[in-house]
């Protein structure tokens, strides 16, 4: 939830003098999104959502996820499209920092997924992985293997708050994963955050992905496996073992899994798992005491990251 | 800023099965309103807000304020109105909370209003106060003259952590406006927070009034008080007394003062700016240290108040 800048309607009406999109009607800031501030606009010819980017997006990236969104429009993936500027610019300024505005997505994300949601994310990500098989932009994951260490490193012996020798257990995992980390995978663009509040169902019916500001070059099998662990545990932490056969089979009967990916697929999540574990611990122990705003709880990762570990197979994620 | 309640969409369309709306499109968290928990929601039949009702609003004023509402547009004042059930209620049940659909007003908040901003507002302060003559409800002000004791008592002798000897101040002032307070002006329907992030303008025109939570029966002369307190002072709290006059006479075009009511107008002032000058103190003495969310500063409401002290009578104002 965050809105971190403010934005006065004249400014917000010169800068929309730039785009063909009618007089401004009304703007309310939508607590959607951590990165980021978001507007909801609407004009004459329609409903927009604007994002100022903050500090934590860097500026360079900005085109990669523009033209990110383009590409897999043009594919058939139902995704927000940047609204160009009557010079065909998609990137503006707002407020002293970076600006967009893309198209409106009808549709609500799901809170509570079922095996009918979890089969629609597993198609819909496969879909995107091929969408995105011929994008010519290129992004490092920044929060792959070399930055889950840096991470790491920041927080030290503070893992240990969160729970007793926490720090020992992710130096260890670390290790491990730098040791049998598979380099040969398919790779491609993938989302790398989408977690159910970047989907959108109207009906059941899937109706659209958001938030591409994560999207990068990477393990394709990879991006299974964060979406495993975003939507196929209960409230308790248990694996489900239906949601997840729902989601791998239905990803798999768009893109197949090659063997290697196929075995591969309990390592990638539990590197998956300490990829979060390890963001949400730094936002965990730099939070100001007593602020309004409460990050995630790590807890939910370190004890999905001790599931995977138990896992000797990716049969024992319910798939042949 | 805030959305203190999240709303599960299954939860939602629920709820909206008892009105006829349409099916549920999308719905976002908004960031307005500081009270309660507010959505932008939009269905096939349009664009709506739903309102949930958080601890801070009392559920037995809620009928005042949703027939408010209607009672007023049946007037002539642009404001929300609540979206009926099927079976004719205003006020539902959501998420454990008191909760309301209300349509959706086109328009912007100016965050620099101009002179002609305060002149738009004075007028339309003074259609809300006739059309609300004969509004048969009533509510007492909680944040009158014994409120705003209670809100000093409450602080004791913190306030001097904001301004040295401010406690004092206050405690003079509160004797002042007890020994002085004008019992006998016209009184009737107040909005009581007609600050500018709650009046809508598209192109200088003002198109809208919203949040009406404070809404009470009270001194009208006391609610254009409140406003030329919000509207017409400058970013370094000088007051602007051309907007103070624009406002001012154009209130008084649509409802002229008694003369008890211009006289009492200094003291009037005095008094609006105490109220938010305690309510602004209680808030900003009790943050968490570190809060994400940064309270409101008193000290604007200190040096206003300093200001009317010094004012003899209305016509330094500006007016005649």
């Amino acid at each position: 939830m965050a809105v971190y800048t403010d934005v006065a309607s004249e400014d917000l009406e010169r800068f929309l003098a730039a785009y063909d999109v009618g007089d401004l009607l009304s703007y309310k800031g939508i607590a959607e999104g951590v990165e980021n501030s978001n507007f909801l606009v609407n004009t004459r010819r329609g409903h927009f959502i604007l994002t100022l980017y903050e500090k934590r997006v860097a500026a360079e990236d900005l085109p990669f996820f523009l033209a990110l969104m383009e590409h897999l429009a043009r594919r058939g993936i139902t995704c927000p499209q940047p609204v160009r500027s009557r010079l065909g610019e998609t990137l503006g300024t707002l407020a002293g920092r970076p600006a967009a505005m893309v198209t409106f997505l009808d549709g609500m994300w799901i809170r509570r997924p079922s095996v009918v949601h979890c089969t629609a994310l597993g198609a819909a990500l496969a879909k995107l992985h091929l969408a995105g098989a011929d994008f010519a932009f290129t992004r490092r994951n920044a929060l792959a293997l070399d930055g889950w260490r840096a991470l790491h490193a920041t927080i030290g012996a503070r893992a240990d708050e969160v729970h007793p020798g926490l720090g020992d257990d992710i130096a260890r995992e670390l290790d491990h994963l730098k040791r049998h980390w598979p380099r040969d995978l398919p790779q491609g663009v993938i989302h790398a955050d989408l977690f159910p509040d970047n989907v959108f169902f109207l009906a059941d019916r899937l109706s659209g992905l958001i938030d591409f500001y994560f999207a990068c070059i990477d393990t394709l099998a990879y991006d299974v496996m964060i979406c495993l662990n975003a939507w196929c545990f209960e409230q308790d932490h248990a694996y489900n073992v239906t949601k997840g056969r729902g989601l791998l089979q239905a990803y798999m009967q768009v893109r197949k899994l090659t063997p290697a990916e196929h075995d591969a697929l309990p390592l990638l999540a539990r590197g998956a798992a300490l990829r979060f574990l390890l963001t949400r611990l730094v936002d965990w122990l730099n939070v100001p005491p007593g602020a309004l705003v409460k990050p995630k709880d790590p807890q939910e990762y370190r004890r999905k990251l001790r599931f995977h570990q138990t896992i000797a197979s990716a049969r024992d994620y319910g798939i042949a």
